[in-house]
């Protein structure tokens, strides 16, 4: 089936949507939660456990997946759901985040970026042409247009000339897409904090007619009403037709505002990396599990939790567990933040269904903080 | 239901024994091998993936659970069982391997052993008395009598020693077993490499009448021919009525040759722990899965076998998990190694059944070797 974006309710009272996307791997319900595989597997689970846990998609990470072990082998593998044994639709990213975040010695002129492998210090050439190449091959649902994250803070001057450069290599992503019926190719919205330039460049991808939005270069590190704000102004810009998805975001505050916002997709490593940390999510807030606290307490993680782990083990299990560095541990800590980062989505839709989503969200906060 | 060993059929041209072992939390199949759990989870796999695999027992270590997270805490919760979340049988072992073999500066006298800690170096006294207190608060289903493990070369006259003090912490052992009625005693047969002392300790502990009868000491060290030759030695002594475990055996050439010579258990980390080094055992012999040799290999790990792994991911794939270090590699190459090793349990016990034991054992061997 061919990529599809379909809107079926936004909530009478907020901009909160309800959708579903068609992919050639079956469709996927909005909002959406997606959780990070990055080097083609969702750290600590199997793909058997994501199905159980309700993952509709997942993201896998190109600049990972290009350096180990290499997108010709996927390729040759019969494409990354193949690879991975996951049948469902993945999104890959375009691994101008990492550039930035993880490789060493970048340089960014007019051929694209050179970096160094954060691996093993080897020399690479990122571009649009590239980048599309190494998509192409691991053959994703979704793709993204390489882009330039900005950090934060990031001056006007910087941020401006960036987004012209992110703008640049949209166009010529979209013109080195050989897979245009088969994998979906979203823009990325840059500009940093800067309303204007954010609009600036929203319009010109909107222009260039992408098959989904998304917003990058947002939770960096700067405040949230920072986040919330340009949110608010992308909101009425994005066309209402396509999905938008806002990348790397993030706590369940955030995926809550965004919702509001109209935001349609997620990605996060929060629940997943917390949950290695022994960091769990509960209705009630978080809480540290290796915490001597919960030696002896026989309780599950949350009591009205329907997860695994809340099922079978107590937190004094799962604190010994972590307390001898035992792999069930994290684990269990890994499903158990999934299941709940996935239930609160679904959470999210029956009340988007309802236009009662303000009120859901008020009261999921009133007993999460 | 108390416990009783049922013989169903011994094959009629070699020891090899068929039976059923019936415990307070259900019966299991003899032959058996029994994943190890040591800190109270079988290393990277969860109890709904070890039933999966067909598990029917497994075994946890009395001196880690001990230590961390402590038998009161375990006796709090409900018991081992419940603590972990598995409700088939259990079989705790009674430190006195890991005294020796783990902890420090250990000194033997009359009272007992005093240790200290591997961990924090804390000093604690193992003795039958507290082993045995510690063992009823775990709750197994099988407990062990608690035995020094003299290690390989030893002398004969420390061999004739060290027999004689574990046949007196087995008569105390049993003196002091509180939960005769659900828990089932196991003697355990020292004596080093020396037929005499082997068989004179044997003797001695028959006498006492254990539900069941391990033989230790074996597998650590010593030349293959050694260990056949003492379980050769031993099969016409122990009771036919009796479950005998060979205590941290083994290879699957060693499981299938102490099959033959009467053995109606075994357990060993060794699927479990050369999984985590990548090692995994085909029906061909071992591979090691991380070599280069894999990196494009899109073949299962074994191409006829039915576990999770092998009907879902390749060889390069998992290569690749162990490469970049995901979880999700160890687990899939436990699993494998584990189904592995219960697989050739299950055909030895058909083989027993259709008095063909020794030629599925030659068999085996000629495809593996």
């Amino acid at each position: 089936m061919s990529f599809k974006f379909e809107l079926l309710n936004q909530d009478a009272n907020c901009s909160a949507r309800l959708g579903k996307v068609y992919t050639k791997n079956g469709l996927f319900n909005t909002p959406i939660f997606m959780p990070v595989g990055t080097q083609g597997t969702v750290k600590a689970i199997s793909p058997r456990e994501l199905k159980e846990l309700g993952a509709e998609i997942i993201l896998a990470n190109t600049y990972h997946l290009y350096l180990r072990p290499g997108h010709k082998l996927i390729e040759k593998a019969g494409g990354l759901h193949k690879f991975i044994s996951w049948d469902r639709p993945i999104l890959t990213d375009s691994g101008g985040f990492q550039v930035m975040s993880l490789a060493k010695l970048r340089k960014i002129d007019k051929n694209g970026v050179t970096f160094q492998s954060h691996i093993d210090g080897s020399y690479h050439l990122f571009n649009p042409k590239k980048v599309i190449e190494i998509q192409n091959a691991l053959n994703a649902d979704i793709i993204m247009c390489f882009d330039e994250c900005t950090p934060y803070p990031t001056t006007y001057e910087y941020a401006k000339k960036s987004a012209e450069i992110t703008i640049k290599w949209a166009r010529e992503c979209k013109q080195f897409h050989k897979k245009v019926n088969t994998q979906a190719l979203f823009g990325i919205v840059q500009g940093s904090i800067y309303p204007e330039l954010r609009i600036q460049n929203a319009m010109q991808l909107i222009e260039m007619d992408f098959q989904g939005y998304a917003i990058g270069g947002l939770s960096v590190g700067e405040e949230k009403p920072i986040m919330y704000k340009i949110l608010n102004i992308l909101n009425p810009i994005l066309p209402q037709n396509k999905p938008r998805y806002l990348m790397g975001v993030g706590s369940p505050e955030d995926i809550l505002e965004g919702i509001e916002q109209g935001i349609d997709m997620f990605d996060c490593v929060m629940p997943t990396r917390n949950a290695r940390n022994g960091m769990v999510f509960t209705r009630n807030g978080k809480l540290v599990i290796r915490n001597a606290i919960y030696k002896q307490d026989l309780r599950p993680i949350d009591d009205q939790c329907t997860c695994y782990a809340c099922k079978n083990f107590s937190r004094a299990y799962i604190r010994h567990l972590f307390n001898v560095e035992e792999i069930l541990g994290l684990r269990l800590t890994t499903i158990h933040n999934l299941h709940f980062y996935l239930q609160i989505i679904n959470k999210a839709r029956k009340a988007i269904i309802e236009n009662r989503y303000l009120e859901f969200k008020k009261d999921f906060l009133a007993t999460y903080n």
